[in-house]
């Protein structure tokens, strides 16, 4: 039976954005913004991506709060040519500069070029997914780059974390209710490291080394060394390749640059994203498009399955499912998370309760 | 000590490039065209890369004499915007219809656009790192993605496969003699099962699943079953986004409508590609960018090493030091590809030997 303190509490979504909204204002973000920023942490926690909502939120918080984040930036247009630019964040939250750079993205391609934006002095922008589907929502192909500003993992061979699990999404629009979204990020997610040796279990040898940089299954060396890339020397070429797409176009930090930033809130971690968009109607009849894309997800789904499986789900699917379900039921936040925001909440006057 | 059979025969470059374009001409493939196919199989073999150099050359003959792979084919433009185009690579060889098509992908984003390219119609186009290398040499990052034709993989979840392994490449310019390159595709390479097979050894659990779709630690039941993406979901994700990419902005074949057209030797398997191409002039100072891409090699390259390592290498970098070596002193052809190639070259009367 699970302890009465694990039960999660339910919070509706529009509540959930009114108090992000309220606190983002407190300190000192515009309401149109604020409202913008809560779309996309709302929208991972619908989503089922719980590390990338609002559980995120006190952490924002406290690098506005220390000065290490600036919530009313000017951006500005560093370079640009009529379907390229360079986008300085001014230091603003990374989803709020992402959002408006993805949007340049989408007006470049608006007589159906190609177009990338970069992103520099910019701030973690939360799931990678929500800039792609931006695009896929206007039948475009949307591509999201971005490099973490933490250093979590040694080179392939290294003993010494210099690179980020740099994350990067890709979604197509489709002919059903949902785009296809790959998200993805190049490292086993840490919690399960922790769930291991919390369980006293070993952890497959190609999780994580120990701090000499020697692979390991003991979770308790793990956590005193280095996470693995997924795929071995191939997640470590795709981590390398994610960051230097995210930082070499526009001049945001990458390797030693980043060192202890992501730790000091009172400083500008000048995250860099990059944000690309493909519109299918320079390629193809965008029905006909979709039609074939639909064709995809039947091939993908019908297959034969293994034993226990009820479903094939495409990339994303499972998020749109659990989007849908928790708009109606409400979103699940886990006790601790739900105290975090009350505890933000008390410092700013701003009454959090289950809704 | 090796047994004589398993002595690696050494050929020159030039004598490799030669044999394969005379086996080419003699098929009917002009000899400009020859020769650069003949440079993409080549280059594979230089770089170390053996599974998709001239090995594959007895396949590519196999197919264009019994007519499923067209040796003098028309391309066509079906679609085309200032940047952006649909290619139709009339069932030509994967590799010159690729060079045609960064060609043009680099040709539209001479004026500094961003520009993709997608191609139906194709082929096997062997190293997907060729094609983005060719954008890397004009100061652009280029992107190369293509569908494998061999369906390898079930769904996540499901037991029976529907998608390819997927390869895809991004090659960024430095300031050194060699390209940043990744080049990978989505599964664990079967030559690894094979090889644990004839040890007796078992394979880790994530490589491969028996007949029923679910994982296992046998070889000899994994070589019945299917190959397992790298990462799990994350790598089918990836596969099937590379698979997208390919193929629905060109109409070519996907899923199902691959099925067993790969081992029809007379029929066209309508291989897809996407190239693009985003020209760093247009987004940074060449020689700033260089500079701090320079410094980021120097980051990834300079952490403590792991207990054993020599040296750290950049993706693509072990690559470009065999390439040099190769060139110096030759390349080494298994005996059993050597043979091959002998065969082949008996059949349309083209000396072969070591050289």
């Amino acid at each position: 039976m699970a302890s009465p303190q694990q039960e999660p509490v339910y919070i509706r979504e529009a509540a959930l954005k009114s108090f992000c909204i309220a606190v983002l204002q407190r300190l000192g973000v515009p309401a149109g913004e604020a409202a913008l920023v809560a779309n996309v942490l709302v929208e991972a926690d619908l989503r089922g991506v719980e590390s990338h909502g609002v559980l995120r939120l006190p952490m924002y918080v406290e690098r506005i709060a220390a000065g290490g984040a600036n919530p009313k930036p000017v951006m500005r247009m560093v370079r640009e040519s009529r379907t390229t630019a360079v986008l300085d964040g001014d230091n603003g939250l990374g989803h709020l500069v992402g959002v408006r750079a993805m949007e340049l993205a989408m007006a470049k391609a608006a007589d159906g070029d190609c177009a990338f934006v970069a992103v520099r002095n910019s701030n973690h922008y939360g799931a990678a997914a929500y800039y792609a589907e931006m695009a896929a929502r206007r039948d475009m192909i949307g591509l999201s780059f971005t490099i973490s500003a933490l250093l979590l993992m040694p080179p392939w061979g290294g003993a010494e974390a210099m690179i980020g699990n740099n994350p990067m999404a890709v979604a197509f629009p489709t002919d059903r209710e949902f785009p296809i979204v790959l998200d993805m990020a190049c490292t086993v997610a840490r919690g399960k490291i922790l769930a291991a040796a919390k369980r006293g279990a070993s952890i497959p040898a190609d999780w994580a080394t120990g701090p000499d940089g020697l692979p390991t299954t003991d979770p308790a060396e793990a956590l005193k060394g280095f996470l693995l890339p997924v795929g071995g020397p191939k997640g470590y070429a795709l981590a390398v390749t994610i960051g230097l797409l995210s930082t070499m176009l526009s001049g945001a930090n990458f390797g030693s640059e980043i060192g202890q930033l992501h730790w000091q809130t009172q400083k500008a971690p000048n995250v860099g994203h990059l944000f690309g968009v493909v519109p299918i109607s320079s390629f193809e009849d965008v029905a006909h498009y979709k039609q074939r894309i639909g064709k995809a997800i039947e091939d993908v789904r019908n297959v034969k399955k293994a034993p226990g499986v009820e479903r094939i789900f495409l990339p994303g699917e499972r998020e749109y499912l659990l989007l849908q379900e928790r708009r109606r039921l409400g979103i699940p936040l886990s006790l601790g998370v739900f105290q975090d925001l009350q505890q933000v909440g008390k410092r700013y006057g701003i009454a959090f309760e289950p809704a």
